[in-house]
């Protein structure tokens, strides 16, 4: 399976590539690329798309996605909105939706009717059928249990165990896989985005919450209970600052949105651009500010730097991962100006050897993220499917 | 690859164990588990060892480790001696030897010169024969390079790409695999060890140093740069006590031995368990007040618990382990004493859903985890050379 997913990563990656290129990439035979690739044209996401001149001999064969085959849905679930978008299974958008969701509205049924209805957009309104749609794929907030799809904790809805994956398969009879942001965005920055062509990859997320999103050896690494990544509640300073998880000097309390508030608050207590019931708007007040040359910003910017600049070193240091990207809305809106200076804090916090490899990027993807990442876990869903389908088209993460 | 350590490794945990429990147990089909049985038979690593009833049908053949088959050695290079010992491809030691490494004997001919006597003197006490040896796993203190087996940096011996690889090659004709303690206590301890029959295992070994070896689905977790496990080089104190690393604050400046007694400096500056130039007395002392109820061992042992105990509950919920191990000298000594109050830090420490499942226990390996594991190397080598053997049998961690 691991190895079906490099390759059919390296096709979509690689646009017209070759299976001796695909075999190059990934140190795999080329009988077993060969092997994949026959699997993978049969199962309808890659086609076989001209031939390249072999400088003599047999021309070869050049393979891309298939545009015109399955199609996927990703979703993603935040507190205030359901966005869903409709994707070729070479993960080209073809169409999205989306629908508000009002601070009253967070009971799973609520929730559920909102998913249905934007699914239902996207495939009617681009008038497809479907039986072309392979999978669904549900990014849900919180920690999720992906063996039959239940949102095991939503912090900011108050759900415990609530079968969200039981109550979408009453909705939509299509194989469905549900997970949370932090491992959509993973996957997505694996198949599509700075972790292309990177076998281990780190995705440090920073919003509300923070986390780290872990791939290694090219797959997505989730730990014994899906919980794997929680960097957010790793500490930084004993006996620090009180996180809502009750310990004491977290990450998150230091770099996550009302971490930087906070930073904002020991420097300036009285600072115009601090809305203290608002996290979205004094991150933004801090963007502008920084674009205005304000030094209570560059400030701010400087210590949030030195925090997060520690923490990604602990990261470098303990994960050895070729690439780090960071992601998440706060990254959206403050990267570009504190990424230089998280770089010049990891340069003198991580150990030599891991910092020479490592490559710290913002996320690259223009859409979002965690809809793609979402789509993708449903194709990848599909593809362990490959070779052993059965015709029960409602289990939830069945593979 | 994968796949054929975990079904060998089955074999190995489960004694007299049939193709059907191990197909089971690994979720693999009994197809792949029958035909990778037939390669480890083939390859003289597993044996058919007898038949189970099957209730009626035609009775089952029960497999077990080759005690009879290959050889392997795994050599422990420490600064202060070099221990080998000989192994059936079942891992059952059948020899040992070892030299002490004299404080002055640190140059690279001195130190290969030990190694070399030290796999001669067990291979010929044993009366084998050299081409019944499959492999030499060696571990080298230090970060080392496995592809050419260089030993990269060896800070106590201040060693810079040292090619001990070639030099032993040059002495030994025989398959060599370098690496270093962190990752073979890791492998011997999945191997083997508490992590026999999991996916997902940390082991934290301390010592002088410390660092925290990471297996995640079953294999060694290694990074870009095989650096990956630098646990000791996080941080724990933001902006605390000075590292030899030039950082501040890290896991091991209050969880090593040094920083062991640093704890003890701190809360008894004149205790006569304190010496000053020798870790190991001071830790021998410790061991002994504790166990004659001094109350300032306790003190000790409480403050370092409540380190170690964060610092662990870091990992519980970056990693989200099924098992974390408590390996290293110092656990050797002190472990007993302090594993119930780090124990007990833990638990208020770490996030509910990975503390429900995660086990903490003290390393279970009663003889030297580091020569196992090192000779496990060898193994996983041949291993992955079966079905693709050549007749060069010089090659330095050629797989």
């Amino acid at each position: 399976m691991a190895n079906r997913f490099r390759v059919l990563r390296q096709v979509i990656a690689g646009h017209m590539t070759s299976r001796r290129a695909i075999a190059a990439a990934t140190d795999l035979s080329l009988a077993t690329v060969a092997h994949l690739i026959g699997e993978l044209i049969e199962a309808g996401v890659v086609v076989e798309a001209g031939f390249e001149d072999s400088g003599g001999g047999r021309p070869r064969g050049l393979l891309s996605a298939n545009a015109h085959g399955g199609l996927l849905v990703g979703v993603d679930v935040a507190e205030t909105y359901v966005h869903a978008e409709l994707y070729t299974s070479a993960l080209t958008v073809l169409a999205e939706a989306e629908e508000q969701l009002h601070p009253e509205e967070n009971s799973p049924p609520q929730v559920v009717r909102h998913i249905v209805s934007c699914v239902r957009a996207v495939i009617e309104s681009s008038k497809v059928d479907y039986d072309r749609v392979l999978g669904i794929g549900v990014s849900l907030p919180g920690q999720v249990e992906r063996e039959g799809g239940v949102s095991v904790f939503a912090p900011n809805w108050n759900w415990h165990d609530e079968p969200l994956g039981a109550m979408l398969a009453a909705e939509l009879d299509l194989p469905l896989y549900l997970d949370n942001p932090l491992k959509a965005t993973t996957v997505a920055e694996l198949w599509f985005g700075a972790g292309q062509g990177h076998e281990d990859v780190v995705v440090v997320t920073l919003g509300t919450g923070v986390g780290a999103g872990l791939a290694m050896g090219g797959s997505l690494y989730r730990g014994a209970t899906n919980s794997a990544g929680e960097w957010g509640h790793t500490t930084l300073v004993l006996d620090g600052r009180l996180c809502h998880c009750g310990r004491r000097g977290c990450v998150e309390t230091y770099v996550g949105a009302p971490g930087i508030m906070q930073n904002l608050r020991e420097l300036a207590p009285t600072s115009p651009l601090l809305h203290p019931d608002d996290q979205t708007a004094t991150i933004d007040a801090l963007a502008a500010a920084l674009a205005a040359g304000d030094p209570v910003a560059a400030k701010v910017v400087t210590e949030t730097a030195r925090y997060l600049g520690v923490a990604i070193a602990d990261l470098i240091n303990l994960v050895n991962p070729e690439v780090l990207v960071v992601s998440g809305w706060v990254a959206t809106k403050l990267g570009e100006a504190f990424l230089p200076e998280v770089q010049a804090v990891v340069a003198r916090h991580a150990l030599s050897g891991p910092l020479e490899v490592v490559d710290i990027v913002l996320c690259p993807l223009v859409r979002n993220p965690v809809s793609l990442g979402a789509a993708t876990f449903a194709l990848e869903g599909f593809l362990a499917t490959v070779g052993a389908r059965t015709h029960s088209r409602t289990a939830v993460n069945s593979s």
